[in-house]
């Protein structure tokens, strides 16, 4: 993560692209990648959504790629780490919804 | 990476979420977070953008820590790690948009 | 249309919120309310799509709402009418969609 | 609006496509269509969002269409009119935000 945020931010600079990268924009570039992988998915059925075809693989990779991008570069503009703030949030959602009740829910 | 990929296949399988999961609804989800980090910054200008107050910055973690988890999540359904990802996609963008051009327009 | 449209003038200048409506902040709102939309469906069935409980049923009737207000907003900053660019683009996909072919289709 | 509804559920029955429309689908569909709205926007400053080219006009009125003709058929579904729900949203919103506080304002 260390070295991809060090690589976008040299592509960026190399590119003279800073001033397009307020964090308003690069929020809106990101839904809008975010929308290109939905759309792989949209006339598929969940089952469906499983097993996609080889074209539409390399779509999904690039989408992946592209959506991990954005959000890499969101969260440098402020000094964060995406994969900090997946861990931090996990435990939130641990307390959030614990798993006693879904074990309790089995019994019903 | 690794280990946030294995945190979250547990943290699902213990609250038996796995049917809910299908590669279609996790893209849905992913697209409604980004939404939430948009939200963020729908009536902000760009410049006011770079220094949101200390409650929407508690949100803003969040969302990214929530971005991340589903990119994730949908990533590992088809065995993708979307920092991989992100590199080959950062390679084909680098050949895509060429510095020399932007270099060259510096001239003009 | 025309009426919702200057009702929608008088509401924003009532509240002086102009300012903030450029055409791109009230895309990106845009975005936001079609996100509430999809949270409604993300985590049901194509099939529980269709008969959603009545709490959800109030929460969709609003969403709708709020999505055709900011579409109507959006297209008016261009003095554009949505059910007259939706008549236009419908005529566009009958050109690019016949119907023939599909009609040939049901042979095969 | 209604005529335009009649004619949505014509072209989509002609083809043949009322099992792809289910209204998990068509949010879906309307989320993608939106982004594309978004992505004509997302590198403009606010000012430049309000005199857009005129290719870009092209699509926005496309784009336009586009959700217009989405927000329709989901609406349809559920036998709803997205512009009735448009006037009883914004009725909604004249209470929540009543114009008293901003005139107050205006005196500070």
């Amino acid at each position: 993560m260390q070295k991809l945020k060090s690589d976008l931010c040299k592509f960026v600079k190399d590119r003279n692209w800073q001033n397009y990268h307020s964090p308003k924009n690069l929020a809106m570039a990101l839904s809008v990648e975010v929308a290109e992988l939905v759309e792989i998915f949209q006339w598929l059925t969940e089952d469906e959504s499983y097993r996609i075809a080889s074209k539409a693989f390399i779509e999904l990779k690039d989408e992946i790629g592209d959506v991990q991008i954005y959000l890499t570069m969101l969260a440098d503009k402020f000094n964060l780490n995406p994969i900090d703030e997946a861990n931090a949030k996990l435990k939130k959602n641990k307390k959030k919804y614990p798993v006693m009740d879904n074990q309790f829910n089995k019994f019903l």
